[in-house]
């Protein structure tokens, strides 16, 4: 039986989070994302997924939003995604976006929604913090406890370029096909503020 | 192709279910219990999926709620997971309990739930009877039809212990990895109450 | 990397469709359809999703309803189901019907609905013309904006028997197991109206 370290966010706080070190500067004109969560957390209520902030601009924050999409934002407006609303099943999530076109998707479970057009041409900047659990509205501060994330999160994995959707299949299944060269959850250094316990978890 | 016998219960009523005959007493500190079923009935209803009765006690009886979570009550408050809504589709639905943690989940269609923290150290009583249809409110009386089951039901196997989540996921796909020990669908003897028609379906 | 040709239909329009040619007359006793579809459209609004016209009759149209089930209706009243809704994930989403039985089913990604008993012994008519994007009201004519289909489609396959429930999870997962010998996507000949785009994705 294989294993993995899973965070718990047993309740909402406005202090617990999850600092995630990342294997090379964020400079990204590329990306893919993912991990596995579930959450509880209900309707009327955003849900902060992942959140790197530099000094003055939200760089990349992934979101539950209010009316159950997901989304993310690049330093600005964000692209929205129509799909089943996170529950207590586990889901297995990737966001994926490429600066040369623009070309926003997301993954459930393996399952590829349509393409978006989003922020072509753009760089997301390196030298900021990366959170789960928290969005801070400053550089590291100005937590939300309406906003906290609380439910399980593991294996949270990203690339500086775009899987092929036959990868992101394969990452699904437990294939650990392609180890993730910004952040590898098997090696990754975790700085934990608050309640967040850490569990192993069957895969 | 393979079949596999199922029950259709083709309308609400109050005098339709299905007894099942275990292969051993519920004497249980740990379970898996697995089905396959289907049901359009929509919120602002409880749906019964299980229930297991002894004298004075609901030992363990499964529920879709009336907010459409699904639930476990062992005699007394249940335990409940917020799930997509079950529907036309057929969902492969598990829950798992094992006394000496308290750990409870569900998994539909292989995927897993969060784990909750249940009725650590209870044990479930043998001696009583299980139906599919009807909730009993005494012991095999009372039937209210409210709260019964329509729709198709198959593939109904019970073990008294925690299976691996693999083994799950290999129930999913129709591998008969590991016959039921307290139901096993294939051999198991039925007693037919009232208008429920069993035929047989593709796997 | 295998691609597939995609028809995006970009904005509502009451003019953009794609008329497919069938490889043979749709005469009928019994239909497998399937397709890959995204679309975000909500609530409160009818979405088409195949519609087959003869002169004076609504011979096969495959709809999203406004409560969100998905239904068909063969000359006459449909047969619903209450399925998870439709949304920007892309569903492969196949439809079957026997005459001789009246059984009618639907599959989204593989899982298999309850079955309903809708039109025995009734015979689809050849000699119309079948439209993606629109839903004549008169033989190719009087479209309805507010039925109109937004989003991406591909891989619409068309045999005149019911496909096993092997052979449709064998495609979900893109295995060419069986050509459609009403409609190919591989072959198909499209002739487009308004304003659709043919893109390569992914499969």
């Amino acid at each position: 039986i294989v294993t993995i370290k899973t965070l718990v966010f047993p309740s909402e706080t406005s202090d617990s989070y999850v600092e995630m070190v990342p294997l090379k500067p964020l400079q990204l004109k590329a990306f893919t994302l993912c991990m596995r969560l579930a959450t509880e957390l209900k309707g009327e209520r955003e849900v902060i997924l992942f959140a790197y902030r530099t000094g003055d601009y939200d760089e990349l924050n992934v979101w539950r939003e209010l009316d159950g999409r997901l989304s993310f934002y690049l330093s600005g407006d964000g692209v929205f995604f129509q799909v089943p609303e996170l529950g207590a099943l586990k889901t297995h999530l990737c966001v994926t976006w490429d600066s040369s076109s623009g070309a926003a998707t997301v993954f459930m479970d393996g399952r590829k929604s349509l393409t978006k057009i989003y922020k072509k041409g753009h760089t997301i900047r390196a030298g900021g913090k990366v959170l789960l659990g928290q969005d801070p509205d400053s550089y590291l501060g100005d937590y939300d406890a309406k906003q906290s994330f609380v439910g399980e999160v593991c294996d949270v994995n990203m690339w500086d370029s775009v899987l092929p959707d036959r990868t992101i299949k394969d990452l699904v299944s437990g294939k650990r096909v392609q180890r993730g060269n910004v952040f590898d959850w098997e090696t990754i250094q975790l700085k934990i503020s608050g309640t967040v316990e850490v569990i192993h978890r069957e895969l």
